[in-house]
Parts: C-alpha cells; structure tokens; sequence
C-alpha cells in the first residue's frame, strides 16, 4: 500500500497519497471479488497520482484546509483518472497499460467498459459521501464532459495524415490537460484562495498536463516493450499521429504519405522506416522543444503562487518532469 | 418533441415527462454537432421513459411538492437509464435498439463507449445542477454501482447451461429492478413520504421491475425483427438464456444441452428448433405466469399507498404492463 517511488522525498504528499489510496480502496466494495480484486490492481499498479498530487499542492495555495475533505477529492479524482484510461484502453484495444495487461486484454472488452462505468460511479460516489459543496461536482462533471468529448474528438482524426499541430494540441488539452488544469483549479478553490490565484492555478494545471502529454507521447517514439510496458509505435499504427510525427511529416509530408496510406497494416520495417524518417526531420526534438516551453510557463506561474514549501515542492516536481526516466 | 403514445391518456404525466425531455435536451451540449444529435436522437427515440414517470407518480405519495426539482431528478433518472443502454448495446453488439439502429453499430463502438460516458456525466450533472441534496446523489451512485455489478454477474452467466430461475431473478432484480425500485423510492423520499411508504414504494419498483424485464425478456422469443427492431432469439445466440429458456430447460435439461452446446455457433434451424422446444415445455406461458405474479405483487402494494389520483394512475399503468403490445 504506497504510491509511486517519486514521492520518495516529499514525505508530507507521500503520505497523502497513501491515505488516498486507503479512501478509494475503502469505498470499493463489490460482491464479485473477481471484479474487485481487478479494480484493487488497477489501483496498486503504480500510477503516480499526478492529479491528485497537484491538487492536494494547489489545497495549499487559500487558507482553508480541511484535510479529510481534500484527501477525499484527491480520490475523486484519480478515480476519474482511473475511469477514462480503462475506457481508452477499451477504444486502443491496449494489451498493457503501466506495464500490466489492460483489464480487456485479460477478461475481455464487456468487464473493461463496466468497470470504467463502476469507477465513474466511484468518483461521484466519493465526492457526495465526503465533499460538502455540491458546486464542485458540477464542475467537476462539466469537465468531465469536456474531456470525454475531446476524448471523441480525438478519434475523428484517427488515421488523419492531414493532422497539424494545431489539433494535435486542442487534442491533448481536452484529454490531458483538462484533468490537470481541474485539479489544479480546485485545489485553489477548496483552499479559498484569491480569484487571480485560482486563475494562475487553472493555468499551471494546463501547462503542466500539455507537457506531460507530450512527453507521454514522445515516448511511444523512444522506448519500447521492455522499458514502458508498451509496444513502440503503438499509436502510430493505430493511427494516433502525435506531436513527433506531425512535426516530421510538417517538413516533409510526401515521405510519409506512402507509409501512412497503409493504414492499420503498417509491418516492423515499415514502422523502422518512420521511426528514421522522424528522427531525421528532427520531430522528436521539435516535440521535447514545445514540452519544454509549457513546463517553463508553469514554472513561471508557479513563481507567481504565494510562497511556501508547497510551491517549492510544486517546482521541484514541475521540473523534473522535463528528465522524466520511466 | 413528445414522449410515447401510451402517455396520451395521462396527460399530467405526458406534460412532465415532455419537461423531462427539454431539461435533458437543455443539458447537452456538445460542439461535435454528429455527436449531439445522435444524443438528441437517441433521447427521441421513443422510450417509454417508464423509469421517470414511476418516479413522478411516486412523488405525488407525501405531503411535499417541488416541480422543478422533482423534474430535474426524473430528467437523470432517465439520462442513467439511457447510459445503461448504451454500453449493453456496447457490450451485445446489439445491432438495434427500440428499432432504431444502436450508436456501435452506425459509428462504431468507441463512440458507443464514450456517448455512455458522457451520459453518466450528464445524469449527475443535472443532479448536482438541480437537486439541493447531496444524499440523493450518494443513494443514486451506489445504486449505480450495484446495477453495474449485476451487468457484471450477468455476464459471467453467459453461455452456462446450468444457470437456474434463482440465478436469472437475481440478474434482472440488478440489472432493472434496481433501478425502477431506486426510482420509486426517491419519488417517495422527495415528497417526504412516511418510511412506511417510503419502504412500499421500493417494493413496488422492486416487483413491477421485475415483471417488465421478464415481459421484455419473453419479446425475445415472441416477436422478430418486424414488429419490435430486434432479431429473434438475438439473446439466445449470445448466450443470454432468460426464463422462458431456463423454464423449459428445467423440463428437460437434456433437449437443450446437445444445441447450447454450439454456443454462438447455432444456426437459424437451431434456433427454430429451440424454440419450438420452448413452447412444447410451456416455458413461455410459464415466465408470463411469473410475470404476473410480479405484477399483481405491485398492485397489491400500490393500494397500500395514500389515496390520489396518482394511485388510480399508477395500478393502470402497472396493470397495463401485462397486455404489452409492442
């Protein structure tokens, strides 16, 4: 029962992490222990509660904090998180997910999407049993919606070789950064802090999750099964082109139109051959250049937060998100 | 812009549940118009709304009255049932529903999975929007939660021979009468009904719950493609044996195993063999027979209700269930 080994030197958040986990363990109850045992490993496998974590930085930020309220929304929303990854898994038809086989790849398609359901559930559940304001689940649902809809949006461009950066990045900031900027708004929030702390803290929650994003997408370029847990190029064949390759295929898109005609029936070679294409066109460098530039502006507006050990915590971890070794 | 004809007789409750209807229209808003509209259109597809309207009745049981609150929670209660719908579809790969071509099968399941998620949101964003009290919510989530794991259970059944009457009542009490019971019950508890009432009312959901799903579960086997929008026998091959089945199988386990065995391999000459099976063990007759002793349980119960019009509405709508003519 601990969360991710990078909370190692911040004890404080570490041991609210673990008290998250305990609080989303202990409103699971399901008769099937099949079903439970599976949810239970879901939230074991090692995620690194990074909406959580942010929102429990940002409950810092006002001066209002009742802990029992904030661990508990910090819940809610990895229990969301939880909820959308095992759907997407559903729709990518994903074998492995934070190197553990995907609950669909193990007892099929109809367990994975009722267990997101379940955990949909969950998340509602949490936040009406501990949270007082009802304001912040409608919010909170709002946001939901905006994700999911950017989550279909997102499909509309699968195999899209005409995708710019411009969609890439409305993509990743309605599925990544929507979730980000919630949590860190709400924290502000539940701590009463000012209204402009609140905005800053919308937009450090956006910042942040657009280069945590892309970075997660570099890496479907760079690591392979062994290191991640995923196969390499694992979007591209399913026609998810992301920043990497639309920076590329910017420079060139005639050396990749061939390639990509091909659709789902990309073979190894052929997958060797774009990798090289966009490595030679500089994608993934032009790719970790844009992460770097919305982690600096987070880190810039994280300066401009009230000052505490929090923020220096918040910076620390900001940061290092531009060396992230999975 | 109007809910199903077999409202026309009721028009108290017609108008409602066409409010209903516009304050799920007003809630959705999505800027994917393709989206929208097959949302629009599957919430005037011509559902009952059955779940909303035993909500309504029962809100007119105590002395208090709201209108827009008590529409509001009907509007999610039908929005959750539509949810519900459509991952089952997801999960049966249902080609239609209600006549109506199923989201999977016109745009494929990811839509399908996503469409129910963004309806699970809006059920409890227009509960957080227009209810005052929090309890509701949490009640509605955990019934939520205990529908979905029936979903679950009864998938674990499919294609298993030996499934029993013990068993299948235990799948549908999850699957629909939890939710009409669920349904009943909060209508009573908005109206501040006496816990008596309160109680009766579940019970009514609970037996008039069960009662339409073994009358839907029946459809299966009495009517094809033309008159209902669903192939005959469609839950036979799928491995979905429901009580007409496990009436006859009951009778002679053995006529049955040989073509069960073929699991969803049975052709349409199986399937007419099944059938005919099924009428000469008289499993038909049998489940309808069970159906009306739900049926009748339901009435007895609503005449334990205070008197009101509402009471005289309901025993002829709950009576009515047992001359479905679909």
């Amino acid at each position: 029962m601990r969360s991710h080994t990078m909370w190692d030197n911040y004890p404080t958040i570490q041991q609210d992490l673990n008290d998250v986990l305990l609080i989303i363990e202990s409103n699971i109850k399901i008769r099937d222990k099949t079903i439970e045992r599976i949810i239970k490993e879901l939230i074991y496998a090692g995620g690194k509660l990074l909406r959580p974590a942010y929102f429990l930085l940002c409950s810092q930020i006002g001066p209002q904090y009742n802990r029992d309220q904030v661990l508990s929304i910090a819940a809610a929303l990895e229990v969301l998180h939880m909820a959308t990854l095992v759907h997407d898994d559903v729709i990518d038809d994903a074998p492995t997910r934070r190197g553990q086989e995907t609950i669909q790849a193990k007892l099929g398609k109809n367990y994975a999407v009722y267990t997101g359901d379940y955990l949909f559930c969950l998340c509602f559940k949490i936040l009406a049993r501990h949270s007082k304001d009802l304001s912040n689940i409608e919010f909170n649902s709002s946001s939901v919606e905006r994700i999911l809809v950017g989550e279909l949006n997102q499909m509309s461009m699968h195999y899209n070789t005409n995708i710019d950066i411009k969609q890439y990045l409305k993509q990743i900031s309605g599925k990544t950064a929507q979730l980000f900027s919630l949590s860190c708004y709400l924290g502000a929030e539940i701590s009463e802090a000012s209204l402009y702390h609140k905005r800053i803290s919308r937009r450090i929650g956006h910042n942040m999750g657009m280069a945590f994003q892309i970075l997660d997408d570099i890496l479907d370029y760079t690591q392979g099964t062994k290191c991640f847990g995923k196969p390499v190029l694992n979007d591209v064949k399913q026609g998810i082109y992301s920043l990497p390759l639309i920076y590329a295929m910017k420079k060139n898109r005639e050396a990749f139109r061939t390639l990509l005609e091909k659709g789902n029936l990309l073979t190894e070679d052929d997958l060797s051959t774009i990798l090289s294409l966009i490595h030679k066109y500089n994608g993934i460098q032009d790719a970790q250049d844009l992460a770097t530039k919305y982690t600096n502006k987070a880190l810039l507006l994280i300066e401009k937060l009230p000052e505490g050990s929090y923020r220096e915590d918040m910076l620390l971890i900001t940061g290092s998100l531009l060396n992230r070794d999975l």
